[in-house]
């Protein structure tokens, strides 16, 4: 743990005092976020400060110029950025002739900022000394509405403490704005108009080369006391701002506040053309609706989700804090409601990472959308796989593959690669099997078996292809093996037959030909469509056979284990025990070289796939792998924690799996891995939900039922979450004592706890 | 080979018929170099066409930023640029109004070009009609003097044959150039002055960043029908660009001449405010001379560069013009006359590859100029790394090493890495064994022990104590191990004990040790020196020593033959003969991937662990070796085919030697890689040259004497080669009848002809 500011709470993020060294990680932490748009919690007023702008509209990016010291065949042309979009929130406030700035005040005092989870806004208040010696009192809000998705909400309030004010509010649009992750300031965007109209503004303006148009928006209002002011702004604008001035003389201790509404319109949802036609209806509907009936909204908007998704933890606030920040910010960054998107790595948090969409989506975040919203939002994302089959099948192209071998892209915006270190671009192919695994995934938990035929089968295929392919026989092993890999650990790159990659190789084209057999019976006309167009043969299943019976998985007689690669055991088996502190975290203080011939794992990688395949090894043999491996993981990958919790709690190993849940609850609020200030690990979160459902609740599916093996940690009195299983509801609340069960739905229910069957009916509490 | 129209000749690279499709890779061929700048050959007058404008000098390069898609620690932050410097070779010719261009000319006839190797100069004539139908005929000859190493001197002569024509010579000085090795059009050079003075002008520049201060300058003078022409030229300058117009009405079939001499001064040479000076005093000196003088002396500076670098092959044209294509260019690149520079890949013919040093220097250069050069040369560039030392240990430092352990650069210009692959940058570590490799070969050739306790004894230290850290020991197999490199063949990433690696890292250490142990018996007060320096403990040599005797070699039973990686026999064992055409040369045609996981290896490897410790193996090791590992080898590196060559000539396989020597021989000249455009391949020269004198001619160092092996190709009538040995040049003829050596010297001198001593005294010939 490297942070300790944030107060623990149940259902707030609270930070007091101002502390400009931690402005950019609160800016992090803080982040709002509705689905459509997102920003860092920047603040709305001038800050000379360090700090890292952001605001990101989903969807939108760059394809930037692949630029390598060495051009590698096979690069893709560019690579995606997740770029800043202009500037809505900012409001300068000028009071007495000098801007109100946090950095350059003379003091700052009763400084509190919360993200409010409950009901999905941020606040802030403040009291500040300006260089002038004016003293002001400011309290802020702001949230990003999920009803008007178009459409964020600002109430700025500044009250003169020592004396009367003249104080200007000047909200303001800006796209002149710049990137974080730039090495060398390029624009992005290009500023097509900058107009307005009585109270509102407009910038419309198109990122460069993926032309993607976007109109940024304002309106604001102003108020004294909280009654209504009608001032006429001074309006300025230049080529790529426009700024609002409203000036008043506010007298000591009265309060000068302004509501802004702002946001984006884009040309995902409307014509080019009409982009500011569409904002002023978003505008329209805002301010007739005001900024406190908004808010009235967005608590009830997030009590929904709440609802559903909430888990609650009783006796350990910040085990609780955690869970409902990851919740929170997960749906803040996707909501399914649009099938064209998908989850970033980092949501609307921060640049880091490029593309928006990584195995992170299949392996980690599939289970979180599949539990607490509608099985459609699920589908959607496996339907976003089968949008892009036919540039996975482009990119495998490109790599020498052939007859429809599919390579999913590591990175992907569009379903085009996007990422070019030859390590990951080319090598770390695993991903397509969690793209696999995503498939059988769905089916096992929803039941429904009719994505597979109607989209799954063909993306099956097209993967098993891949593997059949890529792996080749040696004749030294008698045994197929997959040559040049990175694993799900990227500290060790370019290794020969990393177990995992080899392991879900195998597996996805056993099931495939399992699917192939299933639909063929049951599915014929879908069976002809899929086979003509793939134009499949029996002697090239024949072959895939070939490769999955006789896959080489390497081993070794002396530990008993599995090894993550062949050449594991030449390296330095030093534990991570033995590791100095000062050289953590290793991918911030060595060398690449270096971190390669160690001995250590950054995430969970022969234990990621104990996970996914968990029925096909004793707990013997996971307890064996899990105590070779984990002693050499130090977990600098989000998604690694929350692995080993599930791992750890499955064990029994109730400290461990507490310890690795707090570690990956509070990743970000604590920031374990010095990095917060980036951005939040959002694709993380999902597999949080699961350290707690399947870790400690132990859920699983069997026998195409629901099973539970409840587990607690001691540090906790009791919790309990909520899954949507096949449309009903199982709320599963567990104590030392005893777990209950609790259905919302119309017929009865048949699970299976600590092996044994139980009825549950709904409305009907149900103690074990 | 792809390319095959250069016209075989003895003395001359010649080219007849102008075809545009060949201008780049004829501006590669036909460029010149004097050691301090060079150039491609590209034409003086406007060419509108494809072409890749070069010109280069030496030492001056620009410290590019490193630029990857994800950032690793310990990458350097820069890479360095071969910079294209401003022309002065440009002479526009207006004729009539309309510039002469061969691109837009209706009709070009009588095309030649030359490449004079015996006297150092490239010529070109032509006959072309321009698009308003003047016709005329052209000459040029240009040269950069050895004698006047800032002076190039141009002359260039047009006459029109169908009418009389008013032209206006052009000669210009531009600094507004680019350079071809750039994604984004950045530019490298400030220009800080435009001046002129009478016939003269300058243009100064600085390169950015670097600081390089350059003075590029022009002088003419105009002729007619060879007599000087008294023209005031109207002059025109802009920022970058200055212009002398002399304009003459030319009677048909008069010729109307000009001469230019142009060239750079640099402040590696001269203070930079004196640059304009100095220029000023390198015009004076070419001008006074003029240019035939300038052109006798030069004939005369080449024939004694000829008189001992010169081999002879005869009865066969190609061969010949091969190796002489070979001797010249590097003779171009590199002269040993400053200590400071050394020997680019590319030499001064084009900007791929950046820095100038990588261990081709060491492993390829080293013999050829230690042989044909006074051993000062040598012994220069072996002080070149001695200088870099400290840089080397700071370069190891980033990369964790500590105590003084140096990782010598892969690439740089002045000591400090600029290359950004991690697999190359971090991981070819095995430069650092070439690096020691040549203190050795020195020694060995010249007997010369004095460079060790002077500066090699440090650089040896530093070296093992690298090994020593960077091995590491593998419980597994109770041996060290060095893992995750990159061996001399590149197209395998991230191995573990590459043989060739671990071979020399034992060497080194042992070399190291023996070492020590000499100086410190006869050269006591340097041992004091080099041990309080480097405070060199027995303790720590006992490390070492653990390392060197107990490293391991990966080893094949079935085979019989060392392994060039513990992975190499997983691999699809296919040969290059079973590999389509089409799919040639892989590194243009596949992806990274699928080119590491391939069986197909780049360059010697294991060969050349056999080829610089050919005594450690007995020939039938070596034939095993060569058996394996040949039908592997693509010889996409321009390095592969001299050491192959050598090989094979040693091993009696002399249609092999002979293939592999026409192909390192004529490697640029017939194109074989597909790349000859982007410039020669400059350090492979030198192992052209030692393919004939180490393979043909079988030279060894024996018992600290001169040892031959002669054989000859069935192709070749007889060829011959001179050595200098110990300060007497040794001259060697071989033909199917005998072996005749020649003595230049004052000593006898006793060598081994198959293995039996020979006395051979000076200027008695000798036959055997």
């Amino acid at each position: 743990m490297n942070l300790d500011y944030i107060i623990p709470n149940n259902w707030s993020i609270l930070e007091e005092g101002f502390n400009p060294d931690l402005v950019e990680s609160s800016e992090s932490i803080f982040s709002l976020g509705n689905g459509a748009m997102g920003q860092r919690a920047n603040f709305e007023e001038t800050f000379s400060g360090a700090t890292f702008q952001g605001s990101y509209i989903a969807g939108v990016y760059y394809p930037d110029k692949t630029r390598v010291g060495w051009w590698k065949n096979g690069y893709p042309e560019y690579f995606a950025k997740v770029l800043n979009a202009p500037n809505w929130i900012g409001i300068k406030v000028l009071i007495n002739g000098v801007y109100l700035d946090l950095h350059t005040s003379t003091k700052v005092s009763n400084f509190k900022r919360e993200l409010n989870m409950k009901e999905g806004w941020l606040s802030r208040s403040f009291e500040a000394v300006l260089p002038n010696n004016v003293e002001v009192k400011v309290n802020t809000k702001r949230f990003l509405s999920l009803d008007l998705d178009e459409i964020g909400a600002i109430k700025y309030e500044v009250t003169p403490l020592n004396g009367d004010a003249e104080i200007t509010f000047e909200p303001y649009l800006d796209s002149g704005i710049t990137n974080e992750d730039t090495n060398w300031d390029d624009k992005f965007w290009d500023t097509l108009n900058v107009s307005h109209d009585n109270h509102q503004a407009f910038i419309q303006a198109k990122t460069m080369k993926t032309d993607f148009y976007v109109c940024a928006f304002m309106e604001s209002e102003v108020f004294i006391d909280g009654k209504t002011l009608l001032i006429e702004p001074k309006i300025q604008a230049d080529a790529t701002t426009t700024t609002f001035s409203y000036k008043h003389k506010v007298k000591q201790h009265q309060t000068y506040g302004i509501h802004k509404f702002g946001g984006y319109t884009v040309d995902r949802n409307h014509p080019k053309v009409e982009l500011v036609q569409a904002a002023k209806t978003a505008l329209k509907k805002a301010t007739d609706f005001g900024f406190d009936t908004l808010l009235t909204m967005q608590k009830d908007a997030w009590a929904k989700i709440w609802e559903m998704a909430d888990i609650t933890i009783d006796g350990d606030v910040k085990a609780q804090q955690g869970i409902r920040f990851n919740i929170y910010h997960l749906n803040q960054t996707y909501l399914g409601t649009d099938a064209s998107l998908n989850i970033g790595p980092k949501g609307f948090t921060g640049e880091k990472y490029g593309g928006s969409t990584y195995w992170d989506t299949e392996a980690y975040c599939i289970p979180f959308y599949m539990a607490t919203k509608d099985q459609s939002v699920a589908r959607n994302l496996l339907a976003y796989r089968y949008n892009h089959l036919q540039k996975a099948i482009e990119n495998a192209e490109k790599l020498g593959f052939s007859n429809g071998a599919a390579l999913y892209p590591m990175v992907t915006m569009n379903g085009e690669e996007c990422h070019n270190e030859w390590e990951i671009t080319f090598e770390e192919i695993h991903r397509n099997g969690a793209i696999a695994f995503a498939i059988f995934n769905y089916h096992r938990y929803t039941g429904d078996y009719s994505y597979i035929p109607e989209k799954g089968l063909e993306v099956l295929i097209a993967i098993a292809r891949f593997w059949q392919q890529r792996a080749t026989f040696s004749t030294h092993k008698n045994k197929y093996v997959i040559l040049g890999v990175t694993g799900p650990n990227e500290y060790e790159n370019n290794v020969n037959n990393n177990w995992y990659t080899n392991y879900i190789a195998k597996w996805c084209i056993d099931y495939a030909i399992e699917n192939i057999a299933r639909v063929e019976k049951e599915f014929a006309s879908d069976y002809t469509r899929i086979m003509n167009k793939t134009r499949l043969s029996q002697a090239e299943i024949e072959q895939w056979k070939a490769v999955a019976d006789t896959m080489y998985f390497p081993f070794s007689d002396e530990h008993n284990i599995y090894l993550q690669q062949d050449g594991f055991l030449d390296k330095e088996l030093v534990t991570v025990a033995n590791l100095d502190k000062s050289q953590r975290p290793i991918n911030q203080k060595w060398s690449w070289d270096r971190i390669l011939r160690s001995p250590y794992i950054k995430q969970a990688d022969t234990l990621q796939g104990f996970y996914f395949f968990e029925d096909h090894f004793s707990t013997e043999e996971l307890k064996r792998h899990f105590d070779f491996y984990e002693p050499f993981t130090v977990h600098e990958s989000s998604l690694s924690p929350c692995v080993h919790s599930i791992q750890a709690a499955k064990l029994g190993q109730m400290d461990q799996a507490y310890t690795f849940y707090l570690r990956t609850s509070r990743l970000d609020l604590d920031d374990y891995n010095h990095e917060v200030h980036e951005g939040l690990h959002i694709t993380s979160m999902a597999g949080t939900w699961m350290s707690i459902v399947e870790g400690f609740g132990g859920m699983r599916i069997k026998n195409n039922q629901l099973s539970f093996e409840p587990k607690i940690p001691n540090q906790w009195d009791a919790y309990s979450f909520k899954v949507n299983f096949r449309h009903q509801i199982l709320k599963v609340m567990v104590s030392h004592q005893d777990t209950k069960f609790e259905l919302d739905g119309n017929e009865d229910l048949s699970i299976l706890v600590h092996g044994k069957t139980v009825l549950i009916s709904p409305n009907n509490l149900v103690s074990i």
